[in-house]
């Protein structure tokens, strides 16, 4: 679990990197499928992730509205400050937690969900949205991060 | 881990029910990205996971050249046929595993694996690419599979 966190932090500041080679316009172009853009893509990331994180630690959530104007440098510092709440959480993370349950409202209706689910729909939920970056990417002809997890020395 | 894998599963066949809604000509058509295509991207998800897995249990490998006359059922058939193998080891995997040993050759090149490396890089491999149909069924105008975990009935 831990570790599928790690990949996608990795992954994601791989791609923070890959953006900074990337011109504003592409980044913030309209595009079809997913959230609709490289940028809002991994704003989406972030904030969904911390969300979900907010559900289970208790922490206030934060708006996730997603405003044309930001930059590749705001979503990337809203990820960094962000992060030591997700990380806490996923560091401390014990195997008694897995069936624990949450109880969220999400399209306007209560649904319960155990810990380990919340969890690992996270872990996807990213994943997913960086595998549609990749096609983005090569549609206007540039090579996209790396997905493997293997050789990026998580298991030492 | 388990969960990852039954999620794939599961998405992999809701993905194989949608393209029996979905043109041949669609299915097979070259697509920017990934694999190059849809039922390519399935035959690949289905093929690499079986190729990983054979890695860590001696099983003989098969071919894993895709052919453009390939029909959706041929690779459905291949998925089932080859699940077995994969639900064996998947559904047998202890944490004791974790930092077992495996050295395959990938590039020409012997290289070395944790068992809980590789278990991790097959579940991620599938989701980034699931995530790269997502966008090519919308540009063509089809609403994707969802790619939620939750609500899938995967924690009982």
């Amino acid at each position: 679990m831990k570790t599928l966190f790690q990949y996608n932090w990795q992954v994601r500041y791989d791609w923070f990197s890959w953006c900074k080679t990337i011109s504003e316009e592409e980044l913030l172009k309209a595009r079809v499928g997913g959230v609709g853009g490289i940028l809002q893509t991994l704003f989406h990331v972030v904030v969904v992730e911390y969300s979900w994180i907010c559900d289970l630690t208790g922490h206030p959530d934060i708006e996730d509205k997603f405003e044309r104007q930001v930059s590749l440098d705001q979503v990337v510092s809203l990820s960094r400050k962000l992060h030591p709440v997700v990380s806490d959480f996923v560091s401390n993370w014990t195997d008694t937690q897995e069936r624990q349950t949450v109880t969220v409202t999400v399209t306007g209706q209560a649904e319960t969900f155990r810990y380990g689910e919340v969890l690992r729909h996270v872990i996807a939920h990213e994943i997913h949205h960086i595998g549609q970056l990749s096609v983005w990417a090569r549609e206007f002809g540039r090579e996209p991060v790396t997905a493997n997890l293997i050789r990026r020395g998580l298991f030492g």
